[in-house]
């Protein structure tokens, strides 16, 4: 380590790097083979290896700029060069249309369900939403405060809503839904119809999972973190004809238009995550891109799903088949909650980290996201085998 | 690099992980001794090097943990282990009183200009604004969307208006100013007396440039790019007593009560900026605090106003002496515009990049935060004695 010639300490001490002093360390888990763990975490989630590597090797001299990205200007010509690159690669990997803006923003998924209103209606206008889980309904209860926010329905957390019975209000300014509920793990697998309504969809936990016809949606927004990247930047994908709507009292920083007027760069944007972001992205169009990352997420979602099905009713999914997540795998025991217990901690030690299930849901949640390496899901998969058979 | 199993290429294809195709990577600079440049950026800005060392080192694989930082439910106990251990030592390092709370939020100062008025006011309430430059001038401009905001005094971006000028306003719910102004280079060297109502300070780029005393305002609030951290987080440190107060129509994410009430984890927070600057509040706190800081910003801002007092007039500063930025310093060569175009480039070559001024200001500007070394700004003054004995 080197001490920047700049600081100078009072008295002689030791230069402390660590985050964590070794007395809070946490236990170090099993490592698996390649030297990390498999995190089934809901998000932020893993992250492709040879990106990783990628930032770490360019950390403190991005490309023999003498600068960390960390570091850089963003007016800069680097990290323009960056950004750039990011947005060309995303829209290439999902064929964004023309007439859509993409923008890099912060604050995630919570800040756009104010965001939505905000930018597409005026107060007393009325907008549809679709209510399958836990984040659709944070949407609507965030819409509520800026429009009349309509549950057109609302489902039972295991299944998505016959649409044949959606109550869609005539004049809605958009119909909002939840792509995929990340705590119930209950996907649409298409987007529904609706109408002459724009779509607005959040993406969060399955976006870039497999290939979407962007232009089905009106809005298709999405937090980075489980799919292309780390927490801190959130994507937006617009619709041209629905820029320059914003009401008077919308945030300066919550208003597309100014976001899309200057290239995502109103203010400092989070570079870091961008950057991190455009890795992704550049590493997916150069391995397949998004049907190989489709074809690749079933392979590992029918892993999990065959576990519970051929364990004779040891393992439960809650979810109805036809909803059932490629991203986001709940299970339970249902024959005893001692024994998810004593699954959650066997895996952990075993170096499979984060299973256990949101706490509205309880039991075991597997994470699956476009990262999450097939031998990931292989070893879950044995381990649930192994375990079930121990304990049947 | 491995590639990771579970993306196939459809067909052979070389694995790109370069951000920017070799084509259209910047030409590179001329690195100092320490294989770096000295990056004079606005923001954001440069970095100590032990600081990117230890990220680098822990990138894959934070203390042992099989994860990187980037990867971290941040739920978890490694995670929250970071942030707890950030917040500790920012509290240290500012001696913050048991009373306020210290808040790690997305979007920038942009965003808390909206987020001020909406927490501390109703519509039809009344506040104060110092402006003294660019970004004073855009606090209010988006201020005034949300209640009666008042210019209590208006600067000639040269110096703080004289506080016995001022037009306070009976009843305002806050005052607000800007400590140091990051185009202009005109800084606050200590909180104005107000009266009773709360004083607000946007400290972007002059936060923990120095010791401050908290128990001074009601509100401090900060972007982290400048001088503590990446871009991508921001710090509002918020006295308890005026968390609670929000407006009805506030966006959940820019309600800070609703941030405190869940240690800012209401949603996924920017994990990586909060972790970086936890490294940086690390980093600092081991190497004398914020007195150790300020003794060495002093140091190296004198270095760059003397240069231009002992120029005999080829260098000119815009701002009176009274109020001169310790981190921000324009500067000019009144005798030529010309010149200051030669003199950015032949200092970009000789590794000293970003010193053109804001395009507002026009000239030079030399961003000096906590992490320039002193080595950096030395070379600067020695160029620009250099250059001004060549073309005076």
């Amino acid at each position: 380590m080197t001490r920047p010639s700049h600081v100078r300490p009072r008295a002689a001490r030791t230069v402390s790097t660590s985050a964590v002093a070794s007395a809070d360390r946490p236990t170090a888990p099993k490592l698996q083979s390649h030297g990390r763990v498999f995190n089934f975490s809901a998000g932020p989630a893993c992250l492709p290896a040879a990106v990783l590597e990628q930032a770490q090797a360019d950390l403190l001299n991005w490309q023999g700029s003498g600068m960390s990205v960390m570091e850089m200007s963003h007016r800069g010509k680097e990290f323009i060069a960056i950004t750039d690159k990011a947005e060309a690669d995303l829209r290439s990997l999902l064929s964004i249309p023309d007439n859509y803006k993409v923008l890099f923003l912060q604050g995630g998924a919570s800040t756009q369900f104010a965001a939505i209103p905000l930018n597409l209606a005026e107060e007393g206008d009325k907008a549809d939403y679709v209510v399958t889980g836990a984040w659709s309904k944070k949407a609507i209860g965030e819409g509520k405060r800026f429009l009349l926010a309509n549950a057109a329905a609302t489902g039972d957390n295991k299944s998505i809503p016959d649409p044949s019975t959606w109550n869609l209000t005539e004049g809605a300014k958009y119909v909002h839904y939840c792509a995929n509920e990340t705590i119930g793990g209950v996907e649409f697998k298409a987007p529904p119809s609706v109408g002459d309504a724009p779509l607005v969809v959040d993406m969060s936990s399955n976006f870039c999972a497999r290939p979407v016809d962007v232009s089905k949606y009106g809005v298709i927004y999405a937090g980075a973190q489980k799919n292309i990247g780390p927490a801190g930047v959130t994507i937006v994908i617009v619709r041209e004809d629905l820029l320059g709507r914003a009401r008077a009292s919308t945030p300066a920083m919550l208003d597309w238009s100014v976001a899309a007027k200057d290239g995502s760069m109103y203010n400092t944007p989070p570079c870091w995550s961008i950057y991190m972001c455009g890795l992704v992205f550049a590493h997916v169009l150069a391995n397949g891109g998004l049907e190989a990352v489709e074809a690749n997420n079933e392979k590992k979602a029918k892993l999990v799903y065959d576990a519970v099905e051929a364990s004779n009713g040891f393992y439960a999914s809650p979810v109805a088949r036809e909803a059932r997540s490629l991203t986001n795998v709940p299970f339970t025991i249902p024959s005893s909650p001692d024994l998810e217990k004593a699954f959650i901690a066997e895996a952990a030690q075993a170096g499979m980290v984060q299973l256990k299930g949101h706490r509205s849901v309880g039991g075991m949640r597997a994470s699956i996201y476009n990262f999450m390496p097939l031998e990931g899901v292989q070893t879950l998969a044995d381990f649930m085998r192994e375990f079930a058979a121990r304990h049947a």
